[in-house]
């Protein structure tokens, strides 16, 4: 990404709105967070039918007063980014483009009104702010746990899909269409209510082979709860734990992943570099 | 906090009322929790319309013996405290204050009848006697855990927030109001319900697109109910382990890690130096 | 406990029907396990109308076996334990008692056929046989991390009995009896309801507010389950990390509970006994 | 298991359906799973009243094809097993048969057609295909640790039975048929439903004592859920924390504590012992 040179006005600008360590940045990333929260409410309470035909009118003020910020703020970050492309093609840019498009589109399709809803994606702008504050570090460790969980967790996903499929099938022809077990993948949705264990009581099963079933599907869910917990357990507690592990490399080998109280390579016996600064938690 | 010189008999009382560890003290805690319970079980009886209507003034008679008893309380604790403003202001006199002046409240305002369920807070004051005895340091451990995870909570729930603020909007749009998704604010509550597997069945998908959505909604909330269990159990674990490793290292071999309560070097036999002081923890 | 003496024959069926080491010991757990789980399930059968109608002699009759079998069992148990008293008074002299007795008592008073259902508490003679087994070591382990865990979970049973309490009261101010919250202790069942994530609906929120606080619980369920997983999984970890633990007793202080790479006492700096053979896990 | 010489064209596709590294290998992976879910999905479809209707025709000649498919394969195979016997035997052989036979069956027996849903197992056969790639080593780690943890579930299990069936016979005995707790059974299925949090709501209590038995069989189910995580957390854990270290101590300085892949001493760089037999766990 090549840096394109900026003057000097277009670098405060980006201090401000891109950066997050002046405090004019903090006063703008809250005054931010607040416009995103309260342009989300108003499309939430416009959604009420009683409030929409009583404020109708004055939500949709609102609105385009919302929408217009976020155009300006828009065209501001396009102005004072360095690399103008890199920022519009990035995901955050995405994100803002889709959070104004849809108001302007209603204006030409005005049947369109569903495609309003797109408009709440705005909320997925509270993590750009998110991303610059000090809850970074700890959303990384989350994230790191659930990154390395990803193969095993796939794993587990795919025997969860087989089990459901078995159970949704069983069900499927024990109780069958006569009790709400219309078809195959409504028996299946049945077995995900169940074995995730949320129990909505819309399709139950009245024939005792059939609770038969359900009660082994629940004790198994009830069971296999336990994977994924165990799975991010482990994870989060070794990378919790991992933080003794420096990013030292050997001079001699080049391997990293030593221990913080090693003073010599393990693989090649080479003295290691010391430690002068880790940020560990 | 400057304490105030007490006499002799404000001390005693003192010792008896706040603390734990002469045995009127404690003979002092327990009547206090049996009142406070008995106090709660009255409101709550007397919420039960049959019981209102046969035993209400019987309730009523109780409750302000109740009352009068903790007003007694209420004036002997100020009375004896060193510290008599610190008192009536912290969390604690607060509380005890709150547990009183609903009684009285009512009968100036015969109208706030509803006020009188503030006296259930009075249930609050259960923990100021479970703070002087021995499960504090268990509680300690929870808290302690709970309150180095609070970043981590804090990461996850605004995750949460937006997860269910987006399967709302989806289950809102595909199913909407007739089939009793009324508005966005209704869908999230639905989003809510199933993510966290609490499953009312109040309201529930019945196209197959929703019904499909649904499911992945339950799978995520029965995949990510994992994070905040690693979170706090990988907290706990650390807590839990933490404590019995000292720091000390033998003077003969030089080797650490022995525990807590070990007064010789378990590899050379060796004089451990004593535990003077250590911030574990 | 001072045992009686005993004649040859009382300790070979001491060693059958107490011991689980002699092939006829085993084989007569098995020939236990199978009579319990079979009187369970007659017991269990004659509950359903259809087959009591049906088959309600045979039923009675087959319970009149099983009770005169378990009748025998339990005399000869008594004929032959070196302390009679001990046996009879133990938990499970108590529970092969209450195992005969509700049959002979139903002959005597006709009336309390419901007492009948106590024959039920036979099911818990399973763990009879099952502290013989070799599943024991296991069920240790558990029990260690369950014991070690007690205090933890009073302290978090009391939080949620305060959490439960605190939303019960709210959700009977907002909703009230007008929407199936007709009182305090129904809202309090409601309360443990949400926040266990049990879910029936049967009775539900239909304000606004109501539902708002509704879903604040559930979020707080959905956080809060992760205490009690985090505490017994420290404590099962720490339990099973325990197993190193030797043990070894110093000569010297007699004290155990030493580490395995440990060669002296760490209490009194003797050798320790070398490790011959241990069989951990 | 004796290998039968076999000729190079069968070796070659030997290598292309069983085995996995050959570029064309991996595409017939990936053209299984296709026809796998493919096939799944249409018998699902087929299920579905309207699709069924109006496709059946359709869907009728696809799942020929997809059978003339699997035969074909299941040909090819036994054709190039270098063991044929031992193939036909195996759990994987016994599943690509059951996922081509009930087709076949159908046509000679047109009545069974409720047997058509066996073929639904060829979703079993989505295993085969996993147990070649690279998950497989997630997937150990997981099987490794719900292995250990078998007799811990084992006892689990065992005390969760016998709760159901305390829980179940209490409500029985306090609610009875009345209320829609009909026999034991169908109480043993409500208990079960409460203990694992589902939450039907089909069977619910409604006098005052039933609930207040549910919220307590609630809460001990909420807390219990916290033992099978606990078990498969610490295995996991231990699993994934286990293997790494050996027991090897420096020849030079004597400590102990190097992973498994090191050669040198990470304390004085001196050469370790090499790894001969470590019977880690």
């Amino acid at each position: 990404m090549t840096a394109r040179p900026t003057s000097e006005l277009q670098q405060q600008f980006y201090d401000v709105i891109f950066g997050t360590e002046s405090p004019t940045g903090k006063w703008f990333d809250i005054a931010l967070i607040a416009t995103i929260l309260s342009s989300v409410l108003i499309i939430m309470l416009d959604s009420i039918e009683g409030l929409h035909l009583a404020y109708g009118d004055l939500f949709w003020r609102l609105e385009w007063i919302f929408t217009l910020l976020f155009t300006l703020e828009y065209m501001v970050r396009v102005w004072c980014s360095p690399n103008r492309k890199a920022y519009v093609l990035s995901v955050y840019g995405v994100v803002d483009l889709i959070a104004i498009l849809p108001t302007y589109l209603a204006l030409l399709f005005p049947v369109a009104s569903s495609l309003l809803i797109v408009r709440l994606l705005r909320i997925l702008r509270i993590f750009r702010v998110l991303r610059l504050v000090s809850f970074m570090s700890e959303a990384n460790i989350l994230a790191g746990a659930l990154r390395r969980s990803t193969r095993k967790i796939v794993v587990f996903f795919s025997m969860m899909m087989v089990i459901t499929v078995i159970f949704g099938c069983l069900i499927y022809v024990v109780e069958g269409p006569a009790n709400g077990f219309n078809n195959i993948p409504v028996s299946i949705y049945w077995a995900i209510v169940t074995i995730t264990t949320v129990g909505y009581g819309d399709i139950v099963p009245v024939t005792a082979l059939g609770r038969a079933i359900s009660a082994t599907g629940m004790l198994i869910g009830y069971a296999i709860i336990a994977v994924p917990t165990g799975i991010i357990t482990a994870e989060l507690a070794s990378g919790m734990r991992g933080a003794p592990r420096s990013n030292r490399n050997c001079a001699q080998c080049a391997r990293a992943g030593h221990e913080l109280d090693a003073r010599y390579c393990k693989y090649c016996g080479t003295d290691l570099p010391s430690l002068s600064k880790t940020g560990n938690n």
